[in-house]
């Protein structure tokens, strides 16, 4: 290469990024360089810490800085609901839609034999014995509407047979402000099974 | 936000790269926490010394871990030609290109008054005592092809005026391997004009 080690050596880690390439990481490292130094420093020391800091909440397998996350820890969203999510972008959807109030258990990712990941890698296990210790009265399985994500919610279903606990699935339809030529026909089906009357 | 401190000062942080906005930041962010750690603090350190450590070649205004860079510093390079640039990504593409075995002279931008920048920004004054100094024979001016690229390179052409030295301009042309039909007009006039006998 015609630069410097430091100069190469930041190009190459910059594409740990998803997504980043080559020219990408060389675009954004030029960038840093010349006109970002003080916001380089400040995501150079944001990962540091990062990296070591951040662990998983032992309650709901979030990302947390403490052993107990913010939401779980929140006196409040012991609801009595808990929302089952993939992923911690599903999580901070839902939060910032800003409706739901209960609690989330965070699987961080779905049941995916295939790829070796089991009951016992989402953390199943821990999900059931918190809806036994918590009393929960409603379980809302939002994970997503993919092959995966059903088995998963289905899955979980199954190992509360017989439990008195509502287990709920989100609706599918058309999204609101979507027009129905842009709809794909899966969710227009699920739109036209779950149509309800006007009055409602 | 819902989440810890540690991880929405990370998302912030690396929305200072060039290209990535909220929800780029928090996917790169999620990536590096479920599956990347160990690129992530790889990225922190190549950061934190490249922001501090990077300055520029006294010689040639290029990235530099040291005073002068490994180009300026290496004898068989000069060669009595020397190429000017706007920026470390050109320099680049020349040295990977691989048949351009001269020094350089990154301008790091090019005129443009209405920004503020005049000739002292990008350091004409330096690279007309570098022509002066290493006794340069040719000077290829491979600033861009757009009308700063021009003025820049018009306004360092001038100020040689006189004397004793080749001043040259790269080829326009069909990009090799390219096809007629998607070259832009300019750049097709130019390769008309430019045409040369088969033979050559
Ligand atoms: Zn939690
Ligand atoms: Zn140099």
């Amino acid at each position: 290469m015609a630069f410097s080690p430091l100069v190469d050596e930041l190009v190459e880690s910059l594409r740990c990024l998803p997504g980043v390439g080559q020219k990408t990481a060389q675009r954004m490292a030029f960038h840093l360089l010349e006109r970002g130094r003080t916001g380089g420093t400040r995501l150079a020391d944001a990962l540091g810490q990062a990296m070591t800091g951040v662990r998983r909440c032992t309650s709901c397998q979030n990302f947390a800085d403490t052993e107990i996350c913010g939401i779980c820890d929140n006196p409040v969203r012991r609801t009595g609901s808990l929302c089952v999510v993939e992923s911690p972008s599903d999580l901070l959807a839902i939060e910032q839609a800003g409706d739901y109030r209960g609690g989330y258990f965070v699987l961080m990712g779905h049941l995916s034999p295939i790829d070796g990941v089991g009951p016992e890698e989402i953390g199943i296990e821990r999900l059931l014995q918190r809806v036994e210790d918590e009393n929960i009265s409603e379980l809302i399985l939002a994970t997503n509407p993919t092959v995966e994500g059903e088995a998963t919610a289905h899955y979980i279903a199954d190992r509360l047979d017989g439990r008195d606990i509502l287990i709920t699935r989100l609706a599918h339809g058309i999204p609101v402000g979507g027009e129905l030529g842009y709809v794909d026909g899966f969710t227009l089906t699920h739109a036209f099974r779950g149509r309800k009357p006007l009055s409602d």
